[in-house]
């Protein structure tokens, strides 16, 4: 068994935003050679999620109204106390977005058969940034024959 | 390495239903004629989800009052409104099924060690409907020797 | 491809408590010998969760203070009326742990690189015992050459 191993990096959208990793990925399959076998797609950071979602501008925005609400940035968080802890003392008040990360998942893995990622029409694999802008990379691998 | 793709297809319950997919991944396994590896089970849509819980009667209509009360299908989501989309006017409004989805997650491994499944005593593997009943498919692929 | 499955037990903390895995898993990997492949990690519970997070100590605590505003357990839950299923009168009441896992995931896919495991600085896997205290077990299976 072949195993290729990649790194996609992008710089993020501002606060909450949504990027589709599908044309990555598909370059990575492609660079591989790899025909049959699977795919794992691991965020490397611990306020951004990888998640399948349907690549539709509205439901996007649905998206960030709905994790904004659920997790209020503005809420009182202990980890948002950074004179308390032992840090840099510019690091950011994101607990936020790590509670968000959590709920959302790190990692997704994807079959691969005959070249083609095993997924439904209007499946996209997405990088969830939850405290952007950043540079962030999201490792890929791929594995078979 | 030998890699085993199948499908479970099925006919899924109305509006938020769980239907416990162990018997299909059980019988996947056993076609496979693999004993040891590990199973990724992924969905192939967006409005349904996979995750592992215990399938108890109760606990799964639990399930359904929490995810309607935390993702109401009577709030404003930009995603349903169907007219402002570049998409069929009979498309469903069904923005709270794919925030749900989100949530819960698009796949599981699990390890496969002499031909069982390694799960705990209470785990079962699960598709969550979010916006049925639909007919659905869920990719399962079986990796070892 | 070498396949190598260990478990990792552990005793948690009261109710909802976060428990780091990593030097578990690091130790899992040597024992492998394998250097490039994945590892996937499997909770074996139904109230227990596997996500990845910053291992900070106000975090976790943020995280605890979240679950129980997100899901109350002195909500009323069918699951709770432990005399009207068909179990053990002792059983606990637990639904909230449940609901809980299901959002959180129960396991995780990372790439091993050169003996590595392909993980960003601040993240590390970890249980989340959503029911504790308990004796607890992680499925942790190594995959490589």
């Amino acid at each position: 068994m072949k195993i290729i191993s990649s790194y996609i990096e992008l710089e993020t959208g501002e606060g909450i935003a949504l990027h589709d990793l599908m044309p990555g990925l598909r370059d990575a399959v492609l660079q591989s050679g790899i025909n049959n076998g699977f795919v794992t797609v691991t965020s490397q950071h611990t306020t951004t999620a990888i998640s399948i979602n349907e690549n539709e501008q509205r439901l996007l925005d649905d998206v960030k109204t709905f994790l904004t609400r659920l997790i209020p940035p503005t809420d009182r968080y202990l980890h948002n106390d950074i004179a308390l802890r032992d840090c840099p003392e510019d690091e950011p008040e994101n607990a936020h977005s790590h509670l968000a990360a959590m709920l959302l998942g790190s990692s997704e893995v994807i079959a691969l058969a005959d070249g083609v990622l095993v997924l439904g029409q209007y499946q996209s694999v997405m990088l969830y940034e939850l405290d952007g802008p950043r540079q962030r990379k999201v490792n890929v691998q791929v594995y078979g024959e």
